[in-house]
């Protein structure tokens, strides 16, 4: 498998990346083929320096940078030889499975919806989070701001893409799925939880267990949990929020409150596109881009966006 | 001042409630006389056993109670002599001056709504919770539940009833408001908080101060803020617990996690009502008991439902 990493994304790119690199590297053999998307007059000292090197390291280079302000779908006609224009044609022509960027975030969606494109039936891909839940699990919450406003059949579409994530990725077999709202009986909540609840309790693909609230996130209800993105941009924000508070709180290393840590999960996959993406966190670390490597290794592996196709074919 | 406590309201009622009292009592001459409402078969015994005792307390007897289940309007139709329906006849008539119940939400909501009924010029009252920043100060958050769908107008009137509550209950000055968003520019959001920045921006009985995101709930950012009562509800569900999560690390002694604690604040005013009405939370104990009676006593000593009425007739 070739996976592809723009070495330019990142508050602390390319050092962060290469970082990173090292640490997937010296964590075994890796079975996968690395593609190194960046400028080559920075990332080779870096390499250089850090002493990291393997057969499997490919470096092509890219003389432009698409910066964290510029405007995402002007920046990607305009800057065809940025990290991640060609980490998508790279991509989009099959010479890698994956690709990672820790970069402008609307560039990799962009990408994802224009390069990639959505699976065949997919209305409108989504951004999912991973959730540490209180008993040592872990859930995912989706959409997570992509879609701030949501009709009741994408939040449906949400709970299937999100429960292949679960079973595939996040080892769940038959994940649980629960509709965020505000109150635990059918019938409650704004027009579009009302207008959702059917449609999921329908759902042959899913194993749908009714509504969830705000203080069932971090619990065992469901391992699912889907919502309209501004709801769930919210929620994240509000979640990383509590690994701030723990940290000034010198709890960082409290073993529930490191699993809030952004590093732990990496990235955010971009649910729904017919090939792996994941965007990183600006202030991706070391850990955070060997985490995202390993999460595209597994995402190739499983073949999660064939199987999302098989599914949404049924 | 009057203020009347419904005794039969919440999980542990009369007991917690008389608890309460003694609590408050004991903290010092209170200013109030305080009107209990319940069954003095089962109230009296109580007062008597916990040994609580004033000039300043008349029992108003009620024999009926509102169950948690029962529905709302029609309770309060068909059972004149509960707690809830007494309390709000004294509410309406003057008897009293402020009524607090940790009952039925609803029947309160409904109570609220049809007998008190809103300020002139407000179309939808709102509840509020407080939320514990970070820095030791106190914000407030609303809605969190009245109202699960909103429109524009109504979040720019939930900015001023918050600002408003901000400035006379927790003494701050010029309360400063953020609108509950996905991002910082303007511009950003769902269609509703698209819809609501300008408005806010425009009303200049408010501090606005623009988007805040749900990282900076706990943050310094904002003193107000303000969303639709379903994302409203998620963020007061999810805060809460925290407090649990906090319980279960052993860290319930914290001093920041001790704050989410809900006895602390005790109860949730409904702002936008013609007078104070304070809803308690179900589990309320002795010390949520007490603190919804000087709640009570600040609402009516600082005349906020008249200072509401001033700004909206302004």
């Amino acid at each position: 498998m070739n996976i592809g990493i723009d070495m330019m994304g990142g508050d602390f790119a390319p050092l962060e990346a290469v970082k990173g690199l090292k640490l997937y590297l010296s964590a075994g053999t890796p079975a996968a083929s690395l593609y190194l998307i960046g400028d080559e007059t920075l990332v080779n000292p870096l390499l250089e320096e850090h002493q990291v090197s393997s057969p499997n390291l490919h470096l092509i280079h890219a003389p432009e940078v698409i910066g964290y302000h510029e405007h995402p779908t002007k920046a990607l006609k305009e800057k065809q030889r940025s990290s991640i224009a060609i980490g998508f044609h790279l991509l989009a022509t099959g010479k890698i499975d994956a690709f990672i960027s820790a970069g402008n975030t609307g560039a990799m969606l962009v990408g994802a919806m224009y390069s990639i494109k959505p699976i065949p039936g997919v209305a409108r891909p989504t951004i999912a989070t991973i959730i540490p839940k209180l008993n040592g699990g872990t859930g995912l919450l989706a959409d997570v701001g992509l879609n701030a406003d949501c009709k009741p059949e994408q939040l449906n579409q949400f709970a299937l893409l999100g429960s292949l994530y679960a079973q595939h990725i996040l080892n769940i077999q038959q994940p649980s799925v629960g509709l965020m709202n505000v109150g635990e009986e059918e019938g409650k909540g704004n027009i579009l939880a009302q207008a959702t609840y059917p449609l999921l309790k329908e759902n042959s693909q899913i194993q749908f267990i009714g509504n969830i609230e705000g203080r069932d996130i971090f619990g065992d209800k469901a391992d699912v949990m889907v919502c309209d993105g501004f709801t769930g941009n919210i929620i994240l924000k509000m979640a990383e929020s509590i690994y701030d508070i723990a940290r000034q709180r010198n709890l960082a290393s409290d073993s529930y409150f490191s699993r809030f840590h952004y590093e732990n999960y990496g990235g955010t996959p971009v649910l729904g596109v017919a090939k792996p993406v994941i965007i990183g966190h600006g202030i991706s670390n070391d850990k955070a881009f060997m985490n995202m490597i390993g999460l595209a290794a597994k995402m190739i592996e499983t073949d999660l966006c064939g199987k999302m196709a098989a599914s949404f074919s049924a």
